[in-house]
């Protein structure tokens, strides 16, 4: 063996480089802010992050046969996830939204067939291809800022038809288009108009048929349900997480939005993976949820939407150390918004998170809430997923909206943008 | 002449014809809301609109020379207005957004240079090229949502050659973007730090070196102030208006943003173009401007971008009939936010307009606050300014948003998109 032989079995090897980059790692072994390191490089190999560090210690490679990016200066973070989103579901609610601005009483609109069960009655009419259609061109507004990775509920069919239809169009969605879906069964969304003042009976229909179908099928990563004075009771909703245990399901919760039902110590009670909402959250709640590690997934967009004023007990949960996610909440009745670049701002401009926190609420906290521990950071061995910026400093994707600077996107090392 | 030589010579000629089609005319002769004609056609000559109405009117074209769009349902607006800008400056108050949050006050910001005179000093260390480009981003973010005409304010140079600068830049921008850009000379709008407790003095610039060199140059089609406790006070603007008007240029004014100076009154005592922000605005402001035929803009942006908790008086405007406009207030300090699609959504949501109002704020309202004649409504002879939407109802545009419905734009009968 020669020396030069030696060297050369010494490179390390790459299918890309990007140089001349800063990262936001969001690693907190890095710092508590961004995991920031200054004029690194990123070496991908086979879809995952194969080395990361300063570009100083880069190692040798060979520069002939890889690809190399001089991404000039710009900032590189994890690619974006919107980790609670309800974006396979038909028609619009732009009547509704119209008359109220007119004048028109709840009352009235719902008279017109108005509220979420005119979304539930365009839902289950509409076929597979309708809904995938609508909700791709939702995914590419969402890729085209910057995310990779996509929840998607079900919960505007309220039947054992509609809501396998549902899962089914988000399984598609997650095999043809480059987001990755992550599913979720909300069956428990809201009463269907054939179970009306029957709501434990709907709930028996969610765990005893729904439930065991969705599993068999495998179309659901986790359960979800509303628990909430116009949703469903505590107890109603600990019989459907019940019901996901028996099938080795995670479960999450939209708790406390609107009151406080104690849904949050709830879902911490089953190691859930995420309270989401949870405006009128109390401390005993927020402590529930820091001892089971359940992530705190704040909807700025619904907040907005509905021009709440309560606001979520951030600093409670800064105090307990609870990791707080953002999310679109994308659904055509409260949060009509498909931005989660928006939603950045909107969590500092409204609930006052800073840059970083915003910026760690759709990337590695988004990852936390939704179970998934390979994505939300840029570290070696994890997935090649990150987005490339032009911006001077990370607070900018929170702080301006509308230009958007989104240079290149990465998906398992693909580039898709 | 033979018969079939007389029908030829009746055919009506057209650049482009487009069918199958809904329009939103934005023309109140038409009806209140939205002019609206259900299966309509338009068509287009010489860059002008040459007829408008229902598709079952159209008279008889050459249909094998005449491009033909079958819309298919679509909706057709005019195409939009943003009336109130500030996007040709240099800079961003991401670190000042960021301090902010982690809690810094308003004197340690200042201390580190922030506010406005950071931008000031950004914007006349910048060249016209850097200016340029950046502002270039910001009108293609703008164009990319369906506008064609937007206002851009000078008021970050503060001083002869700069303010010169930034009008130089704006109608560089005119002439080598597809958007129309109308320029605005606002250097009463901050005191620089060299006239710092001489307000009168800086004032007296504004009046007798600065206006007549715009003037001079053409480089301004109106004038506007900052009348605030932090900006100049009443009898500062009047000097102001009054030099304005030596040089026969239109004002405006950025008025009762935070507190009530009567700067509504005093604009519209000068037949003003608009006041803007007008938060603060009471009733008799509200009747002067009805008087004068003053437009209200109303900047949802910053309301938002500052969390105020005034809202503008909406109902005494609408009593008295003053034309509402909706502006994005594009600026980096309280409005960073490049986006006239989301001020439709923040107009509703925020403001409680209607979503016919919103609309009419950024085409009919808006053109009539730049005092543009030719535009902002679809009529026989003004310009072919128009947007094509993929939409069910013009509510949706300003119910939704993040999934951009724009699918065709077209300026003075020019493709853009
Ligand atoms: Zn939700
Ligand atoms: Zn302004």
């Amino acid at each position: 063996m020669t020396a030069n032989e030696v060297n050369a079995s010494e490179k390390q090897s790459f299918d890309l480089v990007i140089t001349n980059v800063h990262i936001a790692t969001m690693d907190n072994a890095i710092d508590s802010q961004y995991g920031t390191i200054l004029n690194a490089a990123l070496g991908i190999l086979n879809g995952k992050i194969a080395w990361c560090g300063s570009a100083a210690d880069f190692p040798e490679f060979d520069s002939l046969q890889t690809p190399v990016i001089n991404a000039k200066g710009k900032w590189i973070t994890p690619s974006l996830i919107d980790c609670h989103t309800h974006i396979v579901c038909a028609g619009n609610r732009a009547n509704e939204f119209e008359m109220r601005l007119n004048g028109a009483s709840y009352q009235e609109i719902a008279a017109q067939g108005g509220g979420i069960i005119s979304t539930v009655k365009a839902t289950r009419e509409a076929d597979h291809e309708g809904l995938f259609v609508t909700a791709k061109d939702r995914l590419n507004a969402l890729l085209n800022e910057g995310v990779t990775t996509v929840e998607i509920k079900s919960g505007y069919g309220l039947d054992l038809e509609n809501e396998i239809k549902m899962l089914e169009v988000a399984e598609q969605l997650n095999q043809h288009h480059p987001i990755d879906v992550q599913k979720t069964f909300l069956g428990a969304h809201a009463l269907p108009p054939e179970y009306k003042d029957d709501a434990d009976s709907y709930i028996a229909l969610v765990c005893d048929e729904m439930m065991p179908k969705v599993a068999e099928l495998k179309l659901a990563d986790a359960v979800d349900a509303f628990c909430e004075g116009v949703g469903f009771s505590n107890e109603q909703t600990r019989r459907v997480f019940d019901a996901a245990k028996k099938y080795d399901l995670s479960v999450k919760l939209h708790a406390e939005q609107l009151s406080n039902l104690k849904g949050a110590e709830l879902v911490a009670e089953y190691n859930g993976l995420s309270a989401d909402h949870i405006e009128f959250l109390d401390e005993s709640g927020v402590v529930a949820m820091a001892k089971a590690n359940t992530v705190a997934v704040l909807l700025p967009g619904a907040f907005y939407f509905l021009r709440e004023t309560q606001l979520p007990p951030i600093d409670l949960l800064r105090k307990h150390k609870v990791a707080m996610a953002i999310a679109t909440d994308f659904n055509p009745g409260t949060s009509p918004i498909c931005s989660v670049q928006l939603m950045l701002n909107m969590a500092c401009t409204l609930f006052r998170l800073t840059p970083a926190e915003s910026l760690a609420g759709v990337t590695v906290n988004a990852a936390k809430a939704l179970g998934l521990t390979d994505r939300g950071v840029i570290r070696v061995g994890l997935n090649a997923d990150f987005a490339l910026w032009d911006i001077d400093s990370p607070a900018q994707l929170s702080y301006q909206y509308g230009v958007n600077p989104l240079k290149g996107l990465w998906k398992d090392g693909q580039q898709l943008k």
